[in-house]
């Protein structure tokens, strides 16, 4: 390790001789596979990208030239490059390096998104903002996107949009590795894999060519006509046609991991007049064998690893995915009707079981969250039912479409959204705390929040017996805990503690419940009574509800999603259509964006810990009996020694 | 008028001879030009789609085939020749003929979203489906979708995946008028006006093969060399090129108004046993001189009109989308750096205007409201000032780029939301009724409900002065009333009405002002004094708000949106976080889809008149005091006071 450490700008980068590139390319490889392993983070990505990132820093100047990453889990090496090296120890952690571009952290960045298919667009807008400023001939914008991305209907758009201005230069270049996260799949990939096989077009052109011009039968009708063949032989030696029919340029392919020609092709890509796009070949995973042996993801995201044979390190226990992914084979199993669809995340949603063994009645739809909703109306209007696996923040994607496709038509649709609520370290965009609020307004959208391993199974069958209506049931990321009992079920609402003084009902959503029985004993200790009770379907709001919280003194509900529109909102506009104004009070997420962390920093930081709730909670009993009585002494009792529990325990 | 009436459904159309179909054509040209000019609807697109709506329903049998039309405005010939002919009359009235496919009409009718680009979606759901159920050997499965269309990224996605399954039959037929609502932009419509030069393809191709075969000095080798040549010429005489490199098997050009050959080409297509496009040509307008002489939109939608001259009948008044559209021209001549984005919606939004005068400043992106928001992020980043006009329904497609593109990178971006709220006629998908829920999640936007036009001035130009968040201003369809002037600012909320009683605080959002006063001189006629403020910024919160609450008995909200996670949902939260417990009523739209009706008629179902409105409150404050003294007479003789009122009324 000689090269790297010696980098702290693009400008070192561009000052190396060419002959040493390789060397640096297998320090990066290195760096990656000993640093990504030990914090966890997109391994496979970024090894793909090695001598691409490098190639890029060294044709193009960034900032003054704008590179944009998309889905930036592959930037890994930009941060490198861009002098961050050595902050990849902290990678994901608390106050650390971002697993994404972020602005924050340097001005090479640009953007932070790491929903998949955006950079086209991004890229299309600088380029056309830098022509309304007159800065566009000073400034090459380049877009970095996957061909996995591609299948996202966004970058369609955005291609669209570009090859409709034939005299605004942009640079797009497009990273194929043959695989979203799971293998691409669609035409397109199709494609893709024609191009691939064709490194020898321009040189069959250019016999072509010469051949025409040495053939005297040939005259001019007759080239022409000839031009007319096409069938079955285009899609060997002409195969940008795609690209081309929409009016850009293309370059390629290139071989991604062969720096000079990548050069080559990125500085003819910069100096045409145009948009243009460079087709690049990578390799996910290049340089670590384990990570080249994983058929299925290549690495794509990581846990910490045995950096000698990429097997994680620790046990996880029961994850609230595996859970899910094992119920639905059973489901399958007695429900022949039932059929999955991903996005292009076979193998983090868990459906890779039940793909495994219904694989027809398994749909990869790519990155195409919008297509996998409305056709999984489709699909429900033929009489099956589908269950779209999805990441809760990704449901932001197809919002329009659950709602028009799927809510209108009374579709029996069911969503699995995994990694609701807080996610933690991967980051702002990652977190799944929209999905309620978002669904909330859905006419005849029923939404459970399983608290368990056992409610996720039980509210998944109920899920699927739903047929006039979309199901949502969300989780949160990572490992499911004990089962939480109920002491009984009152109209669909699950009681799990219940206190003979009913000061306060305390509404549990989801995977909160434990932290609300908590919640409960500090109150309980405080000489304040609780009913503590899970709702189980939280959208609509449960009947049930608006009577039990007219028989407490305060109502308070706690959930891992937003505050605005969320699930607390939901209950104190039941209460207040009820009548029963019972005060009330909601935890939950504040209306910002979160920064990285772990899930329980990020947590203790938005004041979601039982301590916290609990301090909040008493504080507002002690000032209604206030209100109430005219009384001090006491409440104010009450929260000092609330304090000094939690002064305890810290 | 001889044939139509006698086509009571598609077997009828069947049993018709070939001949006499131009003279059907010609009545149902006659009948739509009649019918829709005395009731208002999308005249243009149905004119275009006659004969080829004609040949769908002759080659195949609806419903056992079915027949999905994306944005179902261009199905009125599909409704006359399924049974609806004599529903024309009441067509988009309240309790009448939807302007959209509708499940409850008609079992020919399976799509009833109006948003863009989703039929193909639908087509792919319900053609796995029907593979699923063993029907699909027996049922076709046809997506009719626009060239604009097309342009929606949902497209793509869709087109991807039925590209990726070669087996599975499924016909697209791809209605190319040159134009979505503004002529199609983007290197699609490009590559669209290739295919529409080259009708002879298929002649030049048979030419081509025979002039091979003729000509011994081309050997095998020679012929695989040829067929390398494409630069330049492919475009020429190969146009279809891009739907095969997907893999999907493309048909036509078709002549869109020549039914025989529109029947022959859905016959080859119906025959082909996997994924085929048939691409026709038709004339959005086609036999009516007024239509076809409107160059910018070919009548696409059209209020009441002279059938004889085209010209709307009565005088619309100023509407909200011409103020706007004279301001933001106004914005454009101060501020070089304000640029405009339309969907390809560029008259309806009123963004004609600022294009006529900026014209390098204005960029239409067709269908793909993602790439509205996620460009418009990045022309931010560059250092413009974009301002997106949209219909509110519309920002639905949008949701996750506004919150991770453009909203997570604090750019300044302004959404115009036209049609906002309750829109009426054109039924349950174009109301505007969630943009203010979805915008309420959002980390930092600002939302302004301008009450008038003078507020809708003042309001925009607060607008495009913030820098770094997200900026909407929102306003309804239609015209728009006199001004509403305020007594006083407070703390940036504007007090319309102050009574000397502080009973009632009634917050007005938006263009329920009027509304809202007039519910005030009803509470007042019964003794309850009431403060009407119109907050102006209504997301966030503004902190006056909470002041003023505080000063009064009962808070009541009146919004044209959706109750749930409403602005009525986050006052009630700001009061809660404030710990002011003051009892709040929100008034808005129930969780439900709408049906049609003129607005004024919607709006009385949901009980958004200033009757209803008045008489629930009175109610409310009755029971509020009732609760605190006991008391009962008085109570209940305001509510009868109020009823009374409305039955003089009435």
């Amino acid at each position: 390790m000689s090269l790297l450490p010696r980098i702290g700008s693009p400008d070192d980068l561009r000052a190396l001789p060419a002959e040493v590139l390789p060397d640096l390319a297998a320090e990066i490889r290195a760096a990656l596979v000993e640093k990504v392993t030990r914090t966890g983070g997109h391994l496979g990505p970024n090894l793909g990208v090695v001598e691409l990132t490098i190639a890029l820093h060294r044709v193009f100047r960034s900032p003054q030239d704008v590179l944009v990453f998309d889905t930036g889990h592959q930037s890994y090496v930009h941060k490198m490059l861009t002098g961050r090296l050595a902050d990849f120890d902290d990678l994901r952690q608390g106050g650390g390096l971002s697993g994404y571009p972020s602005r924050a952290e340097s001005e090479h960045d640009v953007v932070e998104n790491s929903h998949a298919s955006t950079a086209l667009s991004w890229a299309d807008g600088i380029a056309k903002g830098f022509e309304q400023t007159g800065e566009l001939e000073a400034r090459h914008v380049v877009g970095i996107i996957g061909d996995g991305a591609l299948t996202g209907g966004m970058a369609w758009e955005a291609l669209n949009n570009i090859a409709g201005a034939p005299d605004r230069p942009l640079v797009i270049v497009v990273n194929d590795n043959e695989r979203s996260y799971s293998p691409t799949i669609g035409g397109l990939a199709h494609h893709l894999a024609t191009l691939r096989t064709a490194r020898s077009y321009e040189r069959v052109l250019d016999f072509g060519k010469r051949a025409l011009g040495r053939t005297p039968v040939l005259g001019p009708p007759m080239y022409e006509t000839l031009h007319g063949i096409k069938k079955g032989i285009k899609d060997v030696v002409a195969p940008q046609g795609m690209f081309e029919d929409l009016g850009l340029k293309y370059i390629g392919p290139v071989d991604g991991h062969d720096i000079p020609a990548l050069e080559h092709a990125l500085r003819r890509a910069r100096s045409f007049p145009g948009p243009v796009i460079v087709h690049v070949i990578t390799e996910k995973g290049r340089g670590y064998t384990p990570a080249l042996q994983d058929e299925a993801e290549r690495f794509h995201a990581v846990g910490i690893l045995d950096p000698e044979t990429g097997q994680p390190l620790g046990t996880k226990g029961t994850t609230w995915t595996s859970v899910f992914s094992s119920e639905l084979v059973e489901i399958g199993r007695r429900r022949p009707d039932v059929v999955a669809i991903t996005a292009a995340m076979m193998g983090p949603t868990g459906l890779d079981k039940f793909c495994a063994e219904f694989p027809h009645r398994t749909f990869d739809v790519g990155i195409a969250e919008q297509h996998a909703a409305t056709s999984a109306a489709g699909m429900a209007y033929a009489g099956v039912h589908p269950v779209v696996a999805v990441y809760a923040t990704f449901l932001n994607r197809a919002f329009d479409q659950v709602l028009m496709d799927i809510a209108l038509h009374k579709a029996g649709v069911t969503f699995v959204l995994d990694r609701a609520g807080v996610t933690g370290d991967d980051g702002a965009s990652h977190n799944g705390m929209w999905d309620m609020s978002i669904m909330g307004v859905v006419p005849g959208v029923r939404v459970a929040a399983p608290r368990d391993a056992a409610t996720l199974r039980e509210e998944l069958g109920e899920a699927v017996e739903v047929s006039d209506a979309p199901t949502v049931v969300r989780f949160p990321k990572g490992g499911v805990g004990d089962d939480v009992p109920a002491l009984e079920r009152v109209g669909g609402v699950d009681v799990l503690r219940r206190d003979d003084e009913r000061d306060v009902l305390l509404v549990s959503v989801g995977a909160f419940a434990p932290l609300c029985l908590e919640v409960a004993d500090r109150l309980a200790a405080q000489g304040i009574g609780v009913t503590v009770v899970d709702p189980r379907w939280v959208v609509p709001v449960p009947a049930a509800l608006i009577g039990l919280a007219a028989e407490h003194r305060l109502v308070v509900s706690v959930e891992d999603n937003s505050r605005a529109g969320g699930i607390g909102s939901g209950i104190a506009q039941a209460l207040r259509d009820a009548e029963v104004d019972v005060p009330f009070r909601d935890f939950g997420i504040e209306r910002r964006f979160l920064d990285h962390g772990t899930r329980a920093t990020v947590l203790g930081e938005l004041g979601l810990t039982a301590q916290d709730v609990s301090r909040a909670v008493v504080e507002t009993v002690a000032r209604l009996e206030h209100v109430r009585t005219g009384g001090e002494d006491e409440a104010a009792g009450a929260v000092q020694q609330v304090e000094q529990d939690g002064a305890a325990e810290a």
